[in-house]
């Protein structure tokens, strides 16, 4: 089997790389010819020195793995590829695409006989030597098709990755589990905090996770993790508390609004990495000036926009 | 009608003021002479030297009104007042204490005969001209007495003032309002802060404010204050973004607890406020780790502490 | 002044009875034949069989004002009415739409040459008496012609309407004025919930909800319409614990996202009324099997489906 | 090693048989005799038939650990047990108590040169295969005595235990650890919820649950459990929407409102529990209420009482 991967960072190059490692003949192309390079070196990839060129190198049916950044550089790029393509060719979207996107941009290919699969990734750095866990939307054909691949890339042959329904519906459950992601580190964070918030028991943190690794309710691979990280450094002192968020929290806060379903848990994890951006704090200003003014409090000052 | 009123602070010397101006008698003590004088001389109250002083200058049945920090000042000032009352004396506690404080404080007194009445005090600065906001919690027969006291300090001697239950129950009804209060303000910051974050409309939220105070569903007296604040300043560049909590907003969410009832707003408007005053943010840091742990995604570095 | 009512429901009847006691002239439509005939018969309204006929009984520059559901109704009523109009005529949208709706139709609607306004609109069925609460998006020009028209609606002339900025922001402001609105609804339900929860104390909530609207710091107009629907009954036996929600609770949390600001007493307002639609607690059940799972904790049986 | 085990029930028995299977010497007693007569026939240990039965069979120093439901039972035992036991003894409490609780009650045994630990256990019904997570507090000395005990219950000799810090310490961590396990839990459900609630991509949830099992951010001991669980029923209809809570999730709460920390994730999966076992709906009758107050909106009837 052969297929092209399109999109060699992070993700994508060590995703090719344990393509190769299990036997899957990889053509690669990035817009930075020195991962290129490299992965042609140490791996045995074909490179491709543009998308045409990979698609040159590729026989029918031929697929496309794209491994891009969400948004406009997949759209542009789905719209470019197409016509390189003909019928009985697929694309796979293996990033972390909206799965709205992902439906249109099915239906857009399979009006022109291409096929489309959805293949949300999990695993971050760790997938290239535990697998990858893949979670795919595709019409059975195209899922039939892409089996070998899915083979390689998961932790093994028969687990880690399923055709969990049609295009669409591979993102839509990467989405879901980003949200149970956000709210599972969120859980742990405030835990934690009250750990290390009560002084006079003066807790090792480091410990505490440790500990909680066996037999415990809570233990998980997020807690294997945080573990590991707290052992070298618990104080925390050189990162900055703020928190990023990505696509795929604020869409599961939308979804659900948009199915009536609470999702507290979901929601305020994600608001609380807001929280964590917000520079200016005009909702505190705001209420600290409200407390002032029914009940004459003291404005804690500030030199001025912070 | 005489009592007498001990701590003429921000609350107490307005009241003091109101009572007179109602026809009230009141005897005045705080530790601070200052204030003592004034009320003297501004308004006619008889000016005490000490508690003791205070208590030698009412008649039977004695009525000292308690408008002090709650916790170990008014917990201190009531064990030393005790023994210069006598059976049928009353002691009422107008400041926020906890309601499980006035029980107790209301037992321990009735077992010495002294009648005792929690009244939950809400109107702020605005009390001496509007009046105050009383809910009162006592046994029928003190609250009787204290009739005119109320009358006086109310808005209108028909409203603004009730006996809503035993001993507790007023400041019980004063937390809860407490609790709606952070809940009211917490919707309102987020609704102002959600118009501010909309650039492209440039809204003008000193305008929008007064709009609202018309008619509106939302129309309301924190509306009138934030609008008539919003006036001279929406930008608060100098209201630093720290809001501080007092403990009645502390004590609703755990009587939610206690009730095992969901109290998912007034929750999060006291969570805010701690979010407000968090200076370390350790979850945040915690988290912004775990995500370079298992993703490799940057984190956002700082010079340390913060 | 005349301007053509296209809806005339709950709202738009209203408005076309407060509009006529104001002097304006109104000619109404509604698929309802009803309804036009007794506000022609009561308020001397011009009625008109159908939209075609009502914009024939307009004099340059027509002026449409538009009452109808948002989404579908709204969208196919302005793509049927622009047909009939012509340059220098004004569509008016007076429903609780999309801002993004607005925007959209907004600029349709003027590359033809046609005005726009957006017309936010609060005070439900108290607005006949009180006047509505308008929030409004135009340009300068076509908010400078409807003038008089928001005038007749407001509370008073000089308050309770304003243009608040260009297309859109009249119904982006109405939106966030839902969202508080809900929040505070949301604070005050949990604290009556409270209140009713603490049985020792046996509290009257209509008589705390009555003694609240005079000098309290919640005092606002949702008290007071609760305290007046508490008088009657407390106990809300046949009131089902079901909480419909409209779009613009909705769109606010969206709009939270898609600013990246977190909103969580708005959001939770709107995801408990999600809880109190959620028929199957389907979340519940999987918490319930879970803790059966790990902890063998007996799990409550059901007959099934709920 | 030699120790009395008092309370045999799911946790105790179990805690017994491992302690038994690694070679630690148990005096047991239960208030049920069945349960007694069955651990000494199976797992020889010795049968007591009194708390002072099973002292009387104890050597110095005397090591009594307690398992019984937290609050009144453990409290009383303790009470009961204290005169029993002598200088150098010890007494652990394997329950989940408050860790106020034990801070008291750790002061009043060393009142009497009596030791105590608090050892906050995890590992529900899997324990007693996988052994238990151990989280330790005492002083040095009474910690190092328990050690063998500690590393007969644990996963392994060297970990899955810890002295985490001074008494209350052990149940303070395991109240954080139950508080994240809340959390955890609601992330899972709330993810699951909206999987299924998508209802045009049929997902599978036993499929998706053991999907993630293998690879992915989420996977931890909840899913494991969770996946297994819905591979025999994800509809669930016999399981009652109903979720209980115990002490430790509560006190969580209390102790984020005690240290002045945020933790919405904690509370909300708290009172999203709450929300399910509300027979009644109060606040949701009231929003209903008010909405039909101000706007008119139909409210849904009810039968009454619901």
């Amino acid at each position: 089997m052969r297929l092209a991967m399109v999109g060699l960072g992070k993700m994508g190059s060590n995703m090719a790389r344990r393509l190769r490692r299990g036997g899957i003949e990889v053509v690669g192309y990035d817009h930075s010819l020195d991962m290129v390079v490299s992965l042609v070196a140490e791996e045995g990839m074909v490179g491709a020195s543009s998308v045409e060129d990979a698609v040159s190198k590729l026989q029918s049916p031929r697929v496309v793995w794209l491994m891009l950044p969400s948004g406009e550089p997949t759209e542009k790029q789905i719209r470019e590829l197409a016509p390189l393509l003909a019928k009985g060719d697929i694309v796979i979207d293996g990033g972390n695409s909206n799965y709205k996107d992902s439906q249109r941009r099915g239906n857009w290919l399979a009006e022109q006989g291409i096929g489309f699969m959805d293949a949300g990734t999990s695993g971050g750095i760790w997938g290239l030597d535990n697998g990858y866990c893949l979670m795919v939307g595709a019409t059975p054909e195209v899922a039939k098709i892409m089996e070998p691949v899915l083979k390689a890339l998961a932790p093994a042959a028969d687990r880690g990755w399923a055709h969990v329904g049609p295009v669409g519906s591979g993102h839509f459950t990467k989405m879901i589990h980003n949200g149970i992601e956000y709210g599972m580190m969120q859980a742990m964070a405030e835990g934690l905090e009250l750990l290390r918030g009560k002084q006079e028991f003066s807790l090792d943190l480091a410990e505490i996770t440790e500990l909680w690794r066996h037999s415990s309710v809570v233990r998980s691979w997020l807690l294997d993790l945080t573990a590991e990280a707290l052992k070298s450094d618990q104080a925390l002192d050189n990162v900055a508390p703020y928190v990023a968020d990505s696509g795929e929290g604020r869409w599961t806060v939308v979804e659900a609004v948009e199915q009536g379903v609470a999702a507290p848990v979901l929601t305020l994890a994600l608001q609380m990495r807001f929280a964590s951006q917000n520079e200016t704090g005009y909702g505190y200003r705001l209420l600290s000036m409200m407390r002032n003014a029914f009940g004459g409090h003291a404005v804690k000052q500030t030199g001025g926009g912070k």
